[in-house]
């Protein structure tokens, strides 16, 4: 359910250190009928037939025999119809298709290639700004933000949803609209730092992503291996770095 | 973005008071090219053409021509034939299938019968009980929990994921492995209520959901109609009531 990671841990105006953390572990899971492919979650590994069992539920396919058959592949002994029948068949919310997730990304995306810094104290502000930004999850505690923020440490815009990755597509759409330069910008979000989240800050070339909670093991990696600077758990002058520190000033 | 709701207010051991509480707005957004409908996705309405912008770059999709068709339709120019080839054609995520999303649950589900009620301090208590299970929360901080709980108030079962949903499909798909009487126990989330988590559990016949953080509009309305105690902000010793808090004993 979680791995060891290393990772630096940055006091505001104190200490750098290397250090150990741990890690939620997130993984693609693909369902299978009788062998085709017909879906894939992303998801935490451990309880996957359940996980499959409750999900066919919720789609109204009433219980299959399913087997795990293989540590990331469970399958159903059904016709691939059935399942067709109940619209499961797309993997459009985490953009898999079947593939392995980074392999995936790599036919879609490149590295980011931005070198530009950031001081540690401005990322630490990051969260105060966005939050300054949301004046809607003042009032009902329920909303998610994301925030694009300048080279400069301002804030460039800032967007709510109920669903944490749509605040990330409406900020993304509106910059593309706009014909901003992602490449001169910060991603600030206002919870978790998952695959998905990690796979839109790459698609749209941000080399920072700056999130206030904990990040997931998959998101590390795409991070990693697109040169995207990830940071999590920014609060309270600290900020844990999970990926290429090398543009944080200390 | 938000609507005002009327609520009871329960402090246990106190108060009971009806008050209006400011509600984070979810509902859902249909997504036509050249007017055939692709695909719905839930959120929070506005910046809705970002939101599909965003959205259809992610999937690799670039720089369509998009208009608001009506105030919950964005249209497309674009071939069906396009979109379906990045999978964007499922509603799976949301079960919405197009149609309205609570008309669309009424040919699936049931409003929930059951009678039996739960003291308000013992509601209170359910978060920790979730919190005590979630062992691996303590040491990410990044996974979502889902707990089971039965009239006594005792645990049943618990699941973690770094997906809220998954969470949920686990532990829903747990108890139909094990033949559990669900309409007999109450479901608790760590985080917010929303729409599929709503809709989950009256799928699944549970007729108390129990959050630690906001519901949504579509939630809350879900929960209304199909007959299910929902509560929110469930915290030191307070309870938010968002619909039938006739099944809470104070």
């Amino acid at each position: 359910m979680h791995e060891p990671r290393t990772i630096e841990r940055i006091t505001v105006g104190g200490a750098r250190e290397i250090d150990r953390d741990v890690v939620v572990e997130e993984a693609p899971l693909v369902l299978t009928a009788r062998g085709r492919e017909v879906a894939v979650v992303m998801r935490t590994p451990g309880h996957d037939l359940e996980l499959i069992r409750g999900l066919l539920h919720a789609e109204g396919v009433a219980a299959p025999s399913l087997r795990q058959a293989e540590p990331d592949v469970v399958d159903a002994d059904l016709d691939e119809a059935a399942l067709v029948r109940r619209a499961l068949t797309s993997t459009a919310a985490c953009g898999v298709c079947g593939r392995a997730a980074i392999a995936d990304l790599e036919t879609r995306a490149r590295a980011i290639d931005a070198e530009w810094r950031l001081d540690a104290a401005a990322i630490a502000r990051f969260p105060d700004t966005l939050r300054a930004a949301q004046a809607t999850f003042d009032a009902t505690g329920g909303l998610h933000g994301a925030a694009l923020i300048d080279r400069g440490g301002a804030l460039v815009a800032a967007r709510e949803d109920v669903g944490r990755h749509n605040a990330v597509d409406k900020l993304v759409g509106w910059g593309l609209g706009a014909g901003i330069a992602f490449a001169d910008h910060a991603l600030v979000l206002s919870g978790r730092l998952g695959y998905e989240l990690a796979q839109k800050a790459v698609l749209a070339g941000l080399p920072f992503v700056i999130a206030v909670s904990a990040p997931s093991t998959l998101a590390i990696d795409v991070c990693e291996r697109f040169r995207v600077t990830g940071c999590g758990f920014v609060r309270a002058g600290r900020i844990n770095v999970y990926s290429h520190g090398w543009r944080i000033v200390p």
